[in-house]
């Protein structure tokens, strides 16, 4: 089958400049991929007439379908309009409907159609109008040689409820789409070399319609596996049978699948076992519970916990030893362990968990240089802590010690789960 | 004089389909901006060889400067190196000091050098290796016909040092760029609209060569001042000077310039006035005390937090009266002036910042609805609790919660300050 290709064309000084991010263009070849619609190019021109044009003609020269989207607004700096009349050479002539729609849309808003807003109902002879329902600038479809170019609002909610509504069912009925199906696996605990290792054989007897991608980010790697067919319930079938074949290989690294997120989906297991947790934390200064109280109804089994930047509140609340602290440090294990036990006996949670480390960029030594963390966990059944050495940026440290104390947790909740 | 101009290219399947965002490029334009560079053109392609040679010569015959960046990781996937190799017709060959630099990355780690990694010290042999201090994929530096070609990692953390360590100071010496300045004044306290009709006459007022642009985030407004000219000595004189015009009419909302960031801006006026701080929180879930410990330094002045997310834990380790809690709720003026007050005198620092609300999206009721929050203020002069009504979005909350906390503590220092 004949792949259908796409190129999104984003205009705008706004976006060239760095002034705002182009969520737009993200969210429109997610829409064209679930419709078995492949983005080939995603290309962004400032306001300047050559710059557009020619970015027409080239994509036009490698897409069947050209999306566009902004430059559609009423004031002086929007361009798209005239150029497409220009590109398609056909001239500007009032679109009755859509003059009609435009009239509607300002009275139900008790305004007055401004002669600016009138222009917007003006449109090359040769398109077909698209009908806005958020705002006041009509879509644009246009056919040329079995292309299919299509104008859109930059503003979000107006270019996605025309893609939703509009583009996609009409892209349906003219080319004949392949069936796409997307699953991302989520693990954590392992850097993308040594997983890419480990599952080397499982990656190289992948089917030939099943390609496979690695997304890395801050101690996390996702794997996407992407499968293209004609029916959708095989394609489901064949990436479930190859992700049963990849559990074996790297099941204990797999949190979840999809748009899970970590702590939702510790947060999950925590509520599901009917346990609670606090924390005890230093050097993670509050992000490690900011991370499970993002989760909305983390307060079902998250308590409390106790931040002892300073070493007299490691000793005052959260009963670290003295003798501890003078001889090992507070970045130690031992004080990593009493810091997690007691936290949790205080607050009264199944599971506390402590963070202890040298965040940077100043406080290292030779002996524990900046990047040194401790992790501590305690439950019912005993307490340890975890040695980490990470970089020597302070936010990128913050990060991943929370991330590898929320993989602690995971892989120790596992075990008590397995206990039951 | 001429333009400088660049185009940036971006690589990576997981863009073209929508899977995550580009920041990066949005990050980039700002910093060209910032330089003086114009970009002129933003393309996304795929990992797809014939498309990713096809975008560097395109770009080639457009811009000054080419921006390239992902596909530089250890696996399979990655193209961009041999395919530069290919497109400047040299060798991959292993640089030894690029070999050094991942060989200590991984021990510093105290991990094991794997053949795939080994392989990230293979570069073209006609570019320049740059130094990737985040990370272990080296950055790449080709001059051909007067033109620059920058190839650098995907990841965030590791293209931004890469960028700000290497790569501008470099264009700046290539290429001869016009002189334009930049002044950030960093606002809270007050809303955009509001502050536009306050400084509206002030706006009007600016000199030709002097633009200004809003940028509003949460809970903070920031003005920037663009000024282009041919001395930056005369510039600056010239923003300085409308500077001091603002200031009468905005300069209680200022709490600094530039890349003043409000924890830090927060952290020198303790440190300076050898005060120190405890948060008591609750609906920010440890997001306040993770903004004040972001910065490096910050334990000369935080001490530590009690996050008291269950009532059991705010009675217990915050000494909050079970009436007050009964007779008017966790969420409630008394209580948030309970824990403000406690929590500084439990780790004895000189102030103590409290917050309780309803982060949402469950949990609000007709009397107290989602957004409901109630900050708390206690130093040894008096305490007080001041209520805000914020939104439906649990994250949004949690982040204007603490920016509105930081301003209280701001404005209370400064009345300290000038109380001394």
């Amino acid at each position: 089958m004949k792949e259908i290709t796409a190129e999104i064309i984003t205009i705008g000084d706004e976006i060239l400049y760095g002034q705002i991010v182009d969520t737009n263009s993200q969210w429109m070849s997610g829409e064209l991929s679930d419709a078995g619609i492949k983005t080939i190019r995603k290309t962004t021109v400032g306001d300047v007439p050559e710059d557009i044009l020619q970015s027409f003609s080239e994509a036009e020269g490698r897409a069947d379908i050209i999306l566009i989207t902004g430059g559609l607004g009423p004031t002086k700096d929007d361009l798209t309009k005239p150029l497409l009349a220009e590109y398609f050479n056909s001239p500007l002539i009032i679109n009755e409907e859509a003059l009609a729609e435009v009239k509607d849309f300002f009275e139900r808003r008790g305004r007055e159609l401004t002669a600016l807003n009138k222009m917007q109902a003006e449109l090359p002879e040769v398109c077909t109008k698209i009908t806005n329902r958020m705002g006041t600038a009509p879509g644009m479809w246009f056919e040329k040689d079995g292309k299919v170019f299509v104008s859109m609002p930059g503003v979000p909610i107006e270019m996605k409820t025309i893609m939703l509504e509009e583009v996609i069912p009409k892209l349906h009925l003219v080319f004949n789409t392949p069936v796409i199906y997307h699953k991302m696996i989520k693990t954590i605990g392992i850097g993308e070399s040594f997983l890419s290792e480990i599952i080397e054989t499982w990656e190289d007897n992948l089917p030939e319609n099943i390609k496979l991608a690695y997304l890395p980010s801050a101690g996390q790697v996702k794997l996407r596996l992407t499968a293209k067919g004609d029916v959708l319930s095989k394609l489901i079938e064949a990436v479930d049978q190859q992700i049963e074949k990849l559990k074996p290989l790297a099941g204990k690294y797999i949190y979840g699948y999809d748009k899970t997120y970590l702590p939702s989906a510790i947060g999950q297991l925590l509520r599901e076992n009917g346990l609670t947790i606090s924390t005890a934390e230093s050097c993670t200064g509050g992000f490690l519970a900011h991370q499970i109280t993002s989760v909305p109804g983390s307060s079902d089994y998250f308590q409390g916990s106790i931040l002892s930047y300073a070493d007299e509140v490691k000793r005052s609340e959260l009963n670290v030893s003295k003798q501890s602290l003078t001889e090992h440090g507070a970045v130690s294990e031992i004080v990593a362990v009493q810091m997690a036990e007691n936290v949790r006996k205080r607050l009264g949670t199944s599971i506390g968990l402590s963070t202890t480390g040298i965040a940077g960029p100043d406080g290292g030594s030779e002996e524990k240089p900046v990047g040194t963390v401790w992790i501590g966990y305690s439950d019912e059944n005993g307490s340890f802590a975890r040695k980490s050495q990470l970089t020597t940026d302070r936010l990128l440290n913050i990060q991943l010690t929370a991330n590898i104390a929320l993989n602690i947790l995971r892989v120790e909740m596992l075990k008590i789960i397995a206990l039951e």
